[in-house]
């Protein structure tokens, strides 16, 4: 089926209005449509409106409360612990961002903490929401667990996404990514076309590598990057985001039956509080000077983490978000019902 | 040729005179000793008195100053950057990091960096440094160029070392890991042997992932872990590293010719100070717990980070600390030289 380019503002108040219809308040229904379509809008089609179905399931299920907004633990200056009530995962998350801006600003640096909360969906916008602000933002959640430890053959672990995001006028650097090599969504993909991965993937029956999603999928044995280095790493950003924030580690997650009740992590540097404006721009451009003058293996200029972002946007803005026919009938369907 | 067991301390004392004679004061010739000594007590032997040579040799090369401390930049709060002065790297950590821990105790999290400073050896130190204070410790640092980035055939990012340390009663969980897939003195010995990787470790001359490391050593293009992830994240860290301290990032490093007047950070979290004692001790135990029952290839319990450290510790305290016979004689011979 072939992709629709629809409007960025068309897709937003379509989902808005259906979010409104499943209880959430006018404001806040248009704030999560935005960072569901946002998403999209970036180029990041895993995270945005292909999840939107998933996520109203989850309203569906009680595990997403549409109404709860969070409520404050503790404030410690410029650390703060907050409930997200099992409320709209990216408007939590957003909110949190938010006061680790604010936050950072009066202190310099900031660490804003969530438990109970829900999926963040792209954990990008977040590291842009720091950069638009003009701060260096970090944050972290973590999962169910979906990947094995090292030597495990059972998943233990989550893949834990994390977001690192540095501002820069001519476009910052922010790197969104998981602990595991490859996403189970391209596993599934990968798997539905009978191919293999390009990569090591993941664990076959024995506890040896391969690129056979379907072994891989069978198990859960996805593989963290690494080997045992992301194996460890993922520990390390579950143990922080449930001791900062109080809330449940992977393994307790992994208990309730439901992706849902996470901990996530976020943090500030204001680069005009703590003077460093001197180096923000120029660190960065000096970098990706240099790694744009790397040799290659294939002629094409090394990336920096988030460079195409900006170009897939301003394309997409001119050109409509592209969007499956299908998805963009089941949305009209959605709306009518 | 056989390993000698010696006494810590007497590692300690031996190393402290050799580098009185190379012109520390007494008093920071013994901590710089008891640093490298630590590291071979814990185990870590490629970050300890074997690279003490090493060190010996940039002093004398003028690229280590033994008498510069750290002279402070600027204070803001719980954000300090600090002028490494191009002094003794160990020192200048163990300063960075106990300056991190103070302030900590002071306002809940802390950040302080280092520019222009030198190699700090084992890093896993300025992690037990932090949890035997009593907090969380991050930190970490840039290298010269030692990798490529994703795509690139030549060394652009380093491996740039991170520690993630959480104090547990039972034992902290310390992270101490580098971002390339293995440490080029790995990839020497397993050449020296003409042994081949056990996973891959870097690029041939096409591009394609290789387990050689005689391939890879000669370009200079080991792995970095998660293939593009790994290499992004090495990017972020060393985009912080130089933005957060003012200090080198790893390509003005290379201009260099040695790896000198690099860049640090180090951040605590008081978990007392900032009311997270409820958790620091359950929340690791409980992640621990759940690990060690995880079903396993070999059958053998799954480790946490750094749960090695402490009965290696215990058993060299007892035994005495491996050293080769070789390089005791040649401490001996400097000692007398």
């Amino acid at each position: 089926m072939n992709d629709l380019h629809i409007p960025f503002e068309q897709i937003s108040v379509t989902l808005k209005e259906i979010l409104v219809k499943y209880g959430l308040a006018e404001e806040r229904a248009l704030r999560c449509a935005l960072l569901f379509a946002k998403a999209d809008l970036d180029g990041v089609h895993s995270h945005g409106v292909n999840r939107f179905f998933l996520f109203l399931d989850f309203i569906k299920k009680g595990l997403v409360n549409p109404t709860k907004e969070p409520v404050c633990l503790s404030q410690l200056g410029m650390f703060e612990r907050w409930d997200g009530q099992q409320g709209v995962g990216n408007l939590n998350a957003d909110f949190a961002m938010d006061r680790a801006i604010r936050l950072s600003k009066e202190f310099g640096i900031s660490c804003v903490t969530l438990q109970n909360t829900n999926h963040w969906m792209r954990g990008g916008n977040f590291g842009w929401q720091a950069v638009e602000a003009g701060c260096i933002g970090i944050c972290f959640t973590n999962t169910n667990p979906n990947m094995p430890a090292w030597g495990g053959r059972e998943p233990k672990i989550g893949n834990n996404p994390l977001v690192i995001a540095i501002p820069r006028e001519k476009g910052p650097v922010v790197l969104d990514m998981a602990f595991s090599q490859f996403a189970y969504g391209k596993l599934s993909i990968a798997k539905a076309k009978g191919e293999q991965m390009s990569y090591d993937a993941g664990f076959d029956d024995e506890g040896n590598l391969t690129k056979d999603p379907q072994k891989i999928l069978e198990n859960h044995l996805g593989l963290p990057i690494g080997l045992w280095k992301g194996s460890g790493l993922s520990i390390m950003l579950d143990l922080l985001s449930a001791i900062l924030s109080g809330g449940n580690s992977s393994h307790e997650i992994g208990k309730l039956g439901y992706e849902t009740a996470i901990s996530q992590v976020f943090m500030c540097f204001d680069p005009n509080k703590l003077q460093l404006l001197e180096w923000i721009e120029s660190k960065s451009d000096a970098l990706i000077e240099d790694l744009r003058n790397s040799a290659t293996f294939d002629e094409k200029p090394i990336r920096y983490p988030g460079e195409n972002t900006l170009v897939t946007r301003n394309k997409n803005i001119e050109n409509g978000v592209p969007i499956s026919e299908e998805l963009w009938a089941k949305l009209q369907n959605e709306l009518k019902s």
